[in-house]
Order: structure tokens, then sequence, then C-alpha cells
């Protein structure tokens, strides 16, 4: 039986574990990157793993969140991802050189290869061909250190491209299609492989387009063949040698199949507020707009901006509409100030802002109170734009020139013809913005930069014989991370200071539990059903374990929360008996008596004892070989480091 | 006798008084300026005088300040700025336009005309001989109503150049001369007027950049002759027939003068904190460094920028050094991006901002912790880069850029031969982001796009008969106006919110102030000496006029805060006998009977009865005939009204 693409490269990867599907397989990493908003966190993590270098082929650290800068705490944490990765082997993007998974593609990707990055958007790698994946903080920082990255065997999904895009109908409407088809959710556990003869219509850039948004589809990651045009553009890069032919082979299974015929597509957005409300435009019909945003690791591209500068030229963006342009990287920014297009765009009224993720991640041009906004990005869920009544729209780039200039919702096919826009030949390629780091016979020399909101990994230690601490703290059912981990604005500069970050843990629902915690010195949360749902911050575990939490108590947990709260050694529990949960009060002195053997012997059923009700409570702790090692170690980082003496 | 230039200036718009040094004058204004921060405060302002079109030649809004747009406030404003100005005949600068001070210079400035703005630095059009001056929001509305501008009749001090600057010394470096020797309060209630054979070896954007930092001089302005070399800026911006030649007669007799010889300058920095703690490279020595911010109003023009690419061309920025540059207007960033100049900088590792005022105001780009920031700027005050603890130089775009590419503080004539950097012959003029109001027959078409942030200006009443309230609150000596309306990027968003930000009122000293005054209704603050010191801003007497404050009673004010408690119709009141302010506690009962009649006779010592403690208190309002009239009519706002009738 012939092979998917994505069971070649797992093939070629695994290290724990069998290719069969739904189980858990640890794959060797070729290449991690990280941007800065997660990168501090996991470069401490890295730090306290203790490995001298990266043991990756290839790691790559980019600045491209925090460019703002307001306040010292980015530049600071700018500074220390600089010289701890110069110091441990890895490569430094510096800030301005632009957006992680943009770069990447230009001067790293290598299909065939895996890559992890600490950021949701790392499938724009399977463009090129590469099994790209976004992890966690702590999972980018095992897997510097030379530990396998586990995930759930995936499904493949087949989605068979056929015929070749209309004239201004764009990339974008295409990932826009199969989300309108399998929904945000369709495709959770999958891997969604790119086959057929449209295939070979697509661009590179395109295809990088298509696979980025596949995180919208909830997917493990997306991924194209590498082909002719894979070479082509990694030859124009100057990096043709690293190019191999990969396909799936003819007789490949596939779990799930569709098929997408280009030439029917028509342009479409995503409307309010989510990925997979799409529309098309005839559908929306008429609409005045207010702003519109080009930009970001979906639609940044030189090939993006040419359409956009070619579409503006001459022209006026329309006086109710602000339009902003961030050009995806260094390379795209200074070609297209070499060529022209820069001064087309800047001519016709637009905002040109630095090459990073902007707007995207709500780092400024925030849109009006109900504002209207075109965006070519890939999110657009409630509030993130940074303005609560935004109504954000995601759209191709040239839907979004054509709509800059009328004001109103505008379908880029009224534009006439449309040129044959080509890549170029060859790519400028100056990579004096990637520091590379110090050689190993150097690394002592480097003085890592830890300014005052740098804060080390928090202490860990095995678990313990017995645990015999109070409850701390007693919620309901639905937490979720932002309960546990408030965001925003004010909170989001301490992601590198567990200490301070810690300060705002659970304040939401009771401004006195981190000074309670800590207080108690050591104790056990209890909670109701879905414990932890919402995003994969590992920070709402981190502040736990800072706090002296030892065990979390709940109803149910939600999956990725569960995984952190292994990661962070504190153990996770439910009750055997959901009605049990009325049984405990805060306060409550609690008492798993010799648990640590318990858990070594592989026993899920343990005893809680309430020792100020003088009961016993029956609870489950389900833990497979890998993660009650975890556990028993006292979290993934103490696990790995062990594994790697 | 002759006429200095500023003299000649002031004689042909005084309308009000006598050209008698030292005494109150009212002028007319040709031109009005505002900007984002300040502007919608003053068209709040000029919505609430009833005047349907302005009554200058020119008024300009422009978007500068809030361009990051963290948050729904910013984009309101915008939009706001845009429907009001479009309403009442002003025209509007839309975001990405440029900073105000440069695109006026470049579009709209005319030598001889008379401007001010709600802009400190409005004396950048002194490079082009306009008698321009930075003055408070009200002030600018009462302007563009066609009411008179009141100051001080300044005296003027002749600055005589010589020589011609050595290659790679800058205009900075001609202003940071003039601080070392006059200090930050050298220029208090003078105009500095240049002279001399250097004059015409400086162009016009040298020249501005000169007259835009006399405002750290603490000047009314500054002002260059309009010569053969301002003709031909204002030829190569196509507006060659606005020219008029301008000098002071040879016999004008100045209060005072002084002599700078430009060949003997050397490049120097502004050190922490103050623009006057000048010294020159070589006495500073040996300095490492983190950051480089090129830009702002100072220096941000086309010539500027063209030296800097020069120095930067096929170059790198250091490893250990951020460089940001943000051209000054739209018509500079088009034309290095059509020149190829702008691809020089980015080719070496330039972080390209928006055309705005960016970190110059805090807007991002703080620097690291301790983190020392050479800047194009004007101001270096602690803390005002965002980073408490920051160490900001003001520089020459030469140094600036020379030190970037060192990593240490470098003298540029190490750069070796200059070229003979020359302005275009033409500039690329293209205005179409600067929007015509509509014609007046179609003003009562435009809707005035109204945020839920932006509330109209408090409601205003004449000086009642009597006044018989309580002592809302009693504070001590040296108040200054970041105690009365605190600012910071929590605040900021709601200038264009007096009810929200009265919110914040006094907070600093009292939380409970904002919500006891608006419960006691009406009210009188009592403090001691110095009261009002510090920033301008007008919100510290338009929120206690919210709040009800309708006298403030204290040992001594600041000049300017007192002349906004006027203009805001609030009494200023002082002690007679300084040892009574012990006599009074808040909360007592403060009665002064039949004030109104007093003030309208002139009488200057009132008797404050406090009903509390059965006692009388001499006190003083003293009041000349203009002021007395606003206080009366209930501020300038109705002052104005009424005297536009």
């Amino acid at each position: 039986m012939g092979l998917t693409l994505t069971e070649k490269i797992l093939k070629a990867h695994i290290v724990d574990g069998e290719l069969i599907k739904g189980t858990e397989i640890g794959l060797r990493i070729d290449q991690t990157l990280t941007q800065d908003a997660t990168g501090t966190m996991a470069y401490l993590e890295y730090e306290a793993m203790g490995v001298p270098r990266v043991k990756t082929e290839l790691s790559v650290a980019y600045i491209d969140h925090n460019t703002l800068q307001n306040g010292f705490e980015n530049a600071d944490d700018h500074r220390f991802i600089g010289s701890v990765t110069k110091k441990h082997g890895i490569r430094f993007s510096r800030p301005g050189n632009g957006i992680c998974h943009q770069v990447h593609l230009e001067r790293f990707g290598i299909p065939g290869k895996t890559l992890i990055g600490s950021d949701s958007h790392t499938p724009t790698g399977g463009g090129i061909g590469m099994l790209a994946m976004g992890a966690g903080g702590l999972d980018v920082a095992v897997a510097m250190g030379g530990g396998a990255y586990y995930i759930t065997c995936p499904k493949v999904v087949r989605v068979n491209l056929t015929g070749k895009l209309s004239p201004w109908v764009a990339a974008k409407d295409v990932i826009l299609e199969v989300l309108r088809r399998m929904s945000v959710k369709g495709g959770v556990g999958k891997v969604i492989e790119y086959c057929g003869e449209g295939v070979k219509t697509l661009s590179v850039p395109e295809r990088a387009t298509i696979t980025n948004m596949g995180a919208e589809l909830g997917a493990t990651t997306s991924i194209f063949p590498s082909d002719e045009v894979t070479r082509e553009f990694l030859t124009a890069q100057g990096r043709g040698e690293v190019w191999t032919p990969l396909a799936a082979d003819p007789d490949a299974v596939y779990d799930e199949e569709l098929t997408i015929d280009l030439s029917q597509l028509v342009p479409m957005a995503a409307c309010p507020h989510s990925p997979d409300n799409v529309k098309t435009v005839a559908e929306i019909g008429s609409m005045k707009i207010d702003q519109v945003c080009i930009g970001s690791c979906t639609n940044s591209s030189l090939l993006d901006m040419l359409k956009v500068a070619y579409i503006l030229k001459g022209k006026t963006v329309h006086p109710d509409v602000s339009l902003s342009i961030a050009p995806g990287s260094k390379q795209v920014l200074q070609m297209l100030a070499q060529n022209g297009a820069l001064a087309d765009m800047i001519a016709a009224g637009a905002r040109i802002l630095e090459s990073a993720c902007g707007p995207c991640i709500g780092m400024g041009q925030s849109p009006n109170s109900h504002g209207i906004s075109l965006r070519t990005f890939n999110r657009n869920f409630e509030g993130r734009s940074g303005t609560r009544d935004g109504q954000i729209y995601l759209v191709s780039p040239e839907l979004a020139a054509a709509s800059a200039l009328t004001g109103v919702l505008t379908d880029p096919r009224t534009l006439g013809e449309m040129p044959d826009f080509q890549l170029p030949k060859t790519f400028t390629v100056n990579d004096n913005m990637i520091e590379l780091p110090a050689p190993e016979s150097e690394m002592d020399k480097v003085e890592i930069l830890r300014g005052p909101n740098i804060k080390p990994f928090p202490q860990t230690s095995p678990l313990a014989d017995s645990i015999d601490v109070p409850c701390s703290l007693k919620v309901g059912d639905n937490i979720t991370t932002d309960h546990i981990m408030p965001a925003g604005a004010k909170i989001l500069p301490l992601r590198s200071n567990i200490p301070a970050i810690s300060e705002h843990c659970f304040t939401v629902c009771d401004p006195a539990f981190p000074t309670r915690a800590k207080e108690l010195g050591k104790s056990i949360i209890v909670g109701g059903a879905n414990y932890g749902q919402g995003s994969s911050r590992e920070h709402a575990a981190l502040a736990p374990l800072y706090l002296g939490v030892k065990a979390v108590l709940v109803k149910s947990f939600a999956r990725i929360h569960r995984a952190n709260l292994i990661n962070a050694g504190i153990l996770p529990l439910t009750f055997a008996n959901e009605a049990d949960y009325d049984k405990i009060d805060q306060g409550d002195e609690l008492e798993l008596a010799n648990v640590r053997k318990a858990i070594e012997a592989g026993e899920s059923q343990l005893t809680l004892r309430d020792k100020t009700k003088g009961i016993d409570i029956p609870v489950l702790c389900e833990l497979s070989g890998r993660t009650k090692d975890i556990v028993l170690a006292g979290g993934l980082l103490d696990y790995t480091r062990e594994a790697l003496k």
C-alpha cells in the first residue's frame, strides 16, 4: 500500500511509538522556530533544561510580535532572546527582519523536514513540503534539546485540486473554501494534504497562504508536495540545493477526501467572528468599509504585495478608509522599495507599517467603534482587533486593495484584465539581519542580557511521596485559561516573568488567590467540568506551579490544559463521582497519602482524604507511561533533563 | 528706528494693544494647525463656539500622534476630526500623511504669515519666515473662529550666524549650541531671530530644525528671514508664488544678541535628561549604545533622510543596536522609495516606521532597561521614552546614523568626505491625502462622526452673582498639572471625553475627589504655592470645570494654569495673607457674596467668608479688562461667542 506524503515524512522521523492513527507518537524534529511573545519562556525553559547547544539541524528565533515596544519590557525581551540564542547555537532574526513564517519560508525551510514552532501558524512551511506544526514553548525547548515531539498520529485528508484559479481569485479563496466546507473544528487530529493537477498552478507563496490558514481548521498541519514550482522558488532564493521532490504515492490511501475545482472559486470573505463563517462577495452584497489592513503571515509575500501595488498604482485610497500595509519581511520590503511598488503604495495613501505581525495580533490599527475592517489575516475572533465591537472580514489582498479604493466591499474581478504576476527569477538575498550564534568554543563568553522583567523558570521538584495540603481555591464549571491566566495589554508584557504574571493568576475569579496560595505554600485547586478550556497558553499551568499548586482536582479537563499541567508537574485529578465535588470546601485540608508509590505502580484510582470533613473521596489520575514519568520527574523539563543525560 | 523681522510681522497682525514689550497684545492669526492628541478637544471647543466656518486664511488638522491605535479611541478620534473639519472649512491631513510641522512646512507655510498650532513645536514654520507659535487648543479654536490670539509682546533676541557648518556638522548642532548657551528657560518671553551671513548657508529644512527646537528654549517662537533659499524651497514645492522676501531692517534694535560661528561648531548631544544638557561628542567620550531613533518634527526632512541613507548604504546596523527610521511625511517617504534611498536603509537593517511622531512622544520603540538611545528628537525628559530609566541623547541624524553602524557614540566627521547633499529642484507633490473641506453650501450635509469616546465640551455659565459653596479639596504646595489631570497610556485616550477623564482628576492626591465634587455639585478648591505648575494641558482646568469647581483659592499660581482656569471660567483667587491658608479646612462652607458685581466694578480685593469657621478672609482676584470679561462671560468660549456675534 502506498503512503501519503504525510506518512512518508512521519515514517522518516518517528522515534517513539508506531504509525497507528490515534496513538501517541514521538517525532525527531529537524528545525524549530520561535517568535518573541512565546519565545522568552521557551528559552527560559531551554536554559532550565541545561543543554549547552541545540541538537536540531536548525533553530531560529524571530522577533515579530512585540515590535511596537510601549515600555521597556519588549526591548528587554528582544535582547534576552538575542543573547540566549547566541550562546546556545540558535540563529536570531532581528526586529524588523520580518514575520517568522514568511522569513522561514524564504530563507530556511526545506522540503521533507520536520519543523515545530511556538506559534500556531507554523504550518506555513507546508507550502514547500515541510511537516511544520505549531507547538507549546516547552515542546519547542525540548525539541531544541534533542527530545522528541509527541503528537497523536494524525488522519490524512486529501484535498484534490483541479483546474486553475480565475483572474483575481486568490489562494486565500482556496483556504476560505476549505474552511467553509470543513469548519474550524474539521481539521482536528488531521493533516490536510493538497494534491491533484491544480497544485502545479499555484506558486509557493500561494501554497503557503493555504497551509498557513489551515491552522484555522484545527488541523495538526497542512502540506503541499515539493515539485518543480518548489524548486524554482528555492532556486530564486539561492537555495536550490536543498530541494528534493516529494509527493504522495499514487496509491496512497486517505482517511477523507474532498475536491476543489479552482476554476469554480469566486472571491470570498470570512465574516465576523469566525474564520469559517465564509460567504462569497456576492452573498455579502453592498457594504461600506472603514479600514483595510494588508499583511500578516498569511498574505504578506512579495507576490501579494506586487498585486496590491498594481491595484493601487495611480489611485487614491478612499477618503473614508484607512489602509495599512505591512510587507512580510525585510526581503519583501526591500524589493518593493527597489522596484517602485512601495512608492506606488505610498503615493496612493497606504500607511506602511513595520514588517511584523502588527494588527493581526491586535498590536495597533484597532478599527473605530463598530468599524468594518477588511483584513488579509487569518483570524477574526471578536475583540482580537483591539476594538470590542469591530467587524473583521478576512479576505484576499486583491479584494482588500480593490475595496480600499472604492470604500465598499468590491469584487476584484471588476478590476479588468489581470497581468500575469510572476515571482522574480532571483530574490534579493541579504541575511544581514539574521545573527549567527557564537561558535561553541566561545559560548561561555556570551553574557545573557536579562532585564528586570525576565525571571527564571519556576522551581520544580519530583512528585512527593505524599501530598498533604489545603484547598486554596474552589471554582465552578467552564473555567477558561483566561480565568486562570488573563491576557491583555497590561499582563502580556509579563510573559517572561512568572513571579509577576502569577500575581494575576485567577484574579478574575478571586483577587486574593495569589496572596493566599503563596501564604499556604503548597495547595490543591478544586474545579468543575471542562476546566482549562480556551487557549493553549502554558502560563495557565506555570503560574499555579509558581504559586505552589501541587494538584488540580476537577470534574473534567480541557485536553490541552491537562497536558500543560502534566508538563508543569502538577497532578491532574478527576472526581470518580462528580457529586463529590460538593463535599469539598475551600480551605479543607486534603491528603493524598503515598501518592508517589501509587503513581509509580500505575494505579489510576487514588483516595483523597478530606481531613477537615473526615471523609475519603475516590479520585482518578489516568497517566500513560510517558506522562506518568513526566509527572514523577516533576514536569516535562525535569523529565527531559533526565532523558537527555 | 528700524524694526526686527518679528516686530514687522507683529505690527502687521496686531489687533489689540500696542507693541510695547511685556504688555498683552492681540494678534490676527492667518493660519492654524492642530494635531490629533490636542485636536479633538480644540474642535469640540470650536463646535461649542458656534461659528459655522473658520475665519482664518487656512486651517489644517493633522493626524500624527495617536497612530499606533491600540483600542477604538484613536480611530474614532481620527474620524471625528475628519468629519468636523470637513463641515467647518478645515483641511484634513489623513493618518499616514506625516507629521504636522513637516507637512505644513512643505505644503502650506507662507513667509510673513502668523500661524498658531495646538502643538508646542509649531515654531518649525519659522524656518520659512512665519511667525509660528504653539498654543492651547482653545486658543486655536478661538483663532479659527476669527478671534485674536493673545501673547505677551515679546523681547527679540538676535542670533548672529557667521561662517558655514563644517562637513558632517548639522543644523541640530546649531540649536544644541543655542540651548547650551541660553538654557531651557533662556527664551521665555522672547522671539529668537536668526540673522547674519551664515543664514544663507542653511537650507530651509536646516532652518526648520533650528526653529523647531527653539521650543526647548521656552521661547515664544524662533524665526529666519525669507530669502532666495526660501524661494527655491517653495518653488521646488510648486509654491513659488507665495514667496515674499522678508528680513529685519539693517538698523533694527534687539533686546539681546549672541553670535555663533557656524564653522566652529562640532557634533554635540543633549545628554539625559534635559535638552540644554549639551556636550560635545568628545566631552561625552566612548559610550556603547543600544538604540537609535531617527525622525520626529525636528529631523525627518528629505535632506536628513538622504544623509542617513548615504551613511547606511551597503552597511549593516550594529548587532547590538535597534535602529528605527520614521520619515517625516508622505512626500519624504515616497521620494525615498522612488530614489532608492529607502531600499538602502532597509538593506542596512533599519526598521521603517510610519510617517508620524511615534517614539518622540513615547508611542512605541521604548528602549530597554537603562538603555542608551540616540534620538534625533527634541526632548529627552526622564521617562518620556516610555522606559523610566532610559538614557536619551538628542543628536543630529548624521551622528545617529554613524553611531548605529558602530554601536558606540561616533563622531560623524570620521565618515570621510561629505558629498554635497542638495535638495531636489522639484519635490514630488501629491496632496491626495489632504482632504478638502465640503463647500459651505453643503456643510449641513456633513455628518459628524462622534464615537462613544467623544463627548461635548463641558457646560459653562456666566459668573454667578454670589458663590456659596463648600471647599471640596484642600491641597498643599507645588501641585502640578500631573496631579490635577494625570496623563499616561491609560488616561491619554480619554482626552476627548471630559466626563470620563474627570474621573481621574486629582486622584493622585485623593481618589475620592471626583465623586465628592460631583456630589457637592459646586465647590471651591484650596491650594498652596505654585499651584498648577508643569505642562500646559487645558484638561487640568476643564476637568475641574466639569466637576463643578467655581473658584480655586491658592497662595500662588503657575502662569499658564491660571490662564487656563480663566479660559474655563473658573475664578482664580489668591490669599491676601498666605497665613490664612491654614484657617480653611476641607469641607468648610465658603461664600463670596456679590462677587459678580465686585468683578464687574474692577475690584481686585474680595472677601471670602468661611461660614463654618465664622471668619472673613481677604482674597485677591486680579483680572485685566479682557480676562475680567472672560471670567464674567463664563470662560473664553462664551466670551468669544459673544465677541464674534
